[in-house]
């Protein structure tokens, strides 16, 4: 569809939360559609998991987005969806690739929410797709156990914060669950948190270094729990590291079930985004270091410095790959 | 309502399937109030076909619409509305007229959507009225019949297509149909559904010319078959003719009840877009003939040159008339 | 319009935020036509104060909202606009007044925007007609200059809260200004700033007793400073005040002009709302007493009492006033 004003900041430049939710609707469509092609009980796919993601070069009001998706492998009881985003400009026919997203979805029952189905098996053209699909179902699993223990945290507000502290840019919003944000079963679609997430990652981005910021890519994300119509949802952000030309801010979600509900309130997803500061030229700018103050901050930096180097190494590894190829 | 960024293109024209938008939600609360005036089986009237419609002249961000309606003929099962829309601007005070569109509506049941209630009939104030829109009822029943025939078409996919051919502009897009996009009974608006259709057939018309385009008219629209709620549709687009400044457009709408339905996608609803280039001033500006490859794209060539002649003809037969007068 | 799902919470009640965003889109269209009525600089209407507004019964999905706006007084640069909304049940043919609001605009400058115009004058049908317009000018005039001097007020975080304190439900959302929510002049409309307002002040109530809420009144809203497109508004809401089957709820709203402006975060708009709890067959629920700690609560616990007492002694004496009439 054609990127509108509203998808885009005052730069011009699209949402990376806009192209995620595009993202997330095709892989829950494609995978819906795939756990209902065989006889049995009607079903809908839940995002469970999207791998990291990296936006490869902005896209811009006025163009065209492509998306496809593919079903890449099914383990019994998920689906592995690859989707591309394509931008194209149809004033000169330009297209570039601005995406590549993994998606892991689950198939629950239309009748009965908590029960999860079984997935339709694919045909692999070759023995050995199905073997790497295995790997990476395995590795995404191990994953996502590890991300659900350290999920304790919660962001504190801070009085009267210096610029560039981490208590400085910190932010949070929240959204009351309306019907458009959910599926069929009344649970909000994954795109639409991602996007809420994002939105408040731009704003962190945005405060600290007072610059045109765009989403330069999402760390895995894990959906550990679903969220109902009519919850509110809290959404905060907080930055733990910065390079010298790109801030990395820790995302989470909390629902708050408040009406007619017994349960608390509990974290649904946390992910880290990272962002980087565009020039008017489209060109990145130097980022103002964080400054950290408390223990924890300083670690959380550390943290985010493996992250950034351990992301670092794999692309040159990458590179150098493509390069002797 | 003032006209936002968001409603136009990136030239500042509001977009004609907003348009549509706003003139089918006025159809369809004359022609729902007006099916409930008298005690009985409460329902929702559903729109059932578009006459032709042309855009007179483009509306512009900051302006405001004004859209009235009124019913202008009733048969037993469906009703007739006339919609009227103004565009001014509030700084200038400026009116003019940019749409003039009829509407058919059927009342369906709230109870039992399968059931077409009675329409109660209107009170005419001349007698001609009455038999000049019993001509049209029977005129528009007879279309919707033919076209229902010719609905067999798909758009397939080309690979490395030259520019200038139907398969290098042709697009489509895929649309989750939410909550907001549906009626009390649960099945989409058909405002909705032109919107969207605007949408493509923008797309494609952009695509084949690279320039700012705006949408002069669009045939008449027969909405076959019900869309519901939760459904997938594919709004699918091709150029089927260029004149010297225009372009037309077929635009198909397939809806996919793929979740809780045993039933097989099938086409909702299938039209023609007529759109034209302008330049910066707003001028029409000449558009690339269309390369057609294959005997089906010339056969559909040929047709839409009819389809054009024909609209010609009797645009200056209407023009004789009103010099004459 | 028709109400639509996303309007509405998820007991059907239509959002006061979207009525008072309509009621504000009807007087900016009146207001800015009739000052650009004379001949002179373009300009447009800018919304200044909304008079404290009733909401007379809750208005459903489905229903469509009739929306009418009159000019009922001008002073040399401000225009008041009286709205009337009718909800209409176009199943039922069913009519009534939901909304009485009465609004304020300065002509602003489309060439300058620091550039307050003249407004043409209207004419009154009777004498009387435009000494109680000035009068309800020079009151309104008195009530801005107060609200003025109270705003330098923030609301600061609370660790652990107790159920019914406070702290326990004061909630803050921020929203990037997009395009879609300015006016020709790229600032943000009065109409959309409310909405938030509203939907705080919302989510405010419900955490405090935990069931449906519905807008019953909202005080008179002074809208002291503009707030630019590209900006990050923060919108803040805490409970003052309990009665038997009322909340008041306090609304601050902050602007960051964070992106290209050395300007600091400066208070845009405040004010209060009321809300009260229904059942699940619309009949009014008690609330839960709002807890006091701190010194200032416990003031502005009184101060709200104040207000209350004040509106229930003047709803008496206009209902005893109609009685004798």
């Amino acid at each position: 569809r054609i990127m509108r004003p509203d998808d885009a900041n005052i730069a011009g430049n699209v949402h990376g939360g806009t192209i995620l939710k595009m993202i997330e609707e095709a892989g829950a469509i494609i995978s819906t559609r795939h756990c209902n092609s065989q006889a049995g009980e009607p079903c809908v796919a839940a995002l469970a998991r999207v791998e990291r993601t990296d936006f490869l070069s902005p896209m811009c009001i006025g163009e065209v987005a492509n998306v496809s998706a593919e079903i890449t492998y099914t383990s019994r009881h998920s689906v592995e969806v690859q989707v591309n985003v394509m931008s194209e400009n149809i004033l000169t026919g330009a297209k570039r690739v601005t995406n590549k997203a993994t998606l892991w979805y689950v198939p629950l029952s239309l009748k009965n929410v908590n029960k999860v189905l079984e997935v339709p098996p694919i045909q692999y053209a070759r023995k050995e797709q199905e073997e790497e699909g295995k790997k990476r179902y395995e590795e995404q699993k191990l994953d996502r156990l590890e991300t659900k223990q350290r999920n304790g945290d919660v962001i504190l507000p801070v009085i009267n914060p210096e610029p560039h502290t981490v208590g400085y840019s910190q932010s949070s919003l929240i959204h009351l669950v309306g019907p458009s944000d959910c599926t069929l079963l009344g649970f909000v679609h994954g795109g639409v948190t991602m996007k809420l997430m994002d939105e408040v990652a731009g704003i962190v981005a945005a405060r600290h270094c007072k610059t045109n910021i765009v989403t330069a890519s999402v760390d895995a994300i894990n959906f550990h729990e679903k969220i109902k119509k009519g919850c509110v949802i809290t959404v905060s952000g907080r930055m733990t590291f910065t390079s010298n030309k790109s801030m990395e801010i820790e995302v989470f979600v909390d629902a708050d079930p408040f009406v007619d509900e017994p349960r608390e309130r509990y974290r649904a997803v946390s992910a880290f985004f990272t962002y980087v500061s565009l020039s008017k030229e489209g060109k990145p700018l130097p980022v103002p270091q964080l400054l950290t103050e408390t223990e924890d901050e300083k670690r959380r930096f550390e943290e985010g410095k493996g992250r950034y180097l351990q992301t670092k190494a794999k692309r040159q590894a990458q590179m150098q790959q493509a390069a002797q190829q």
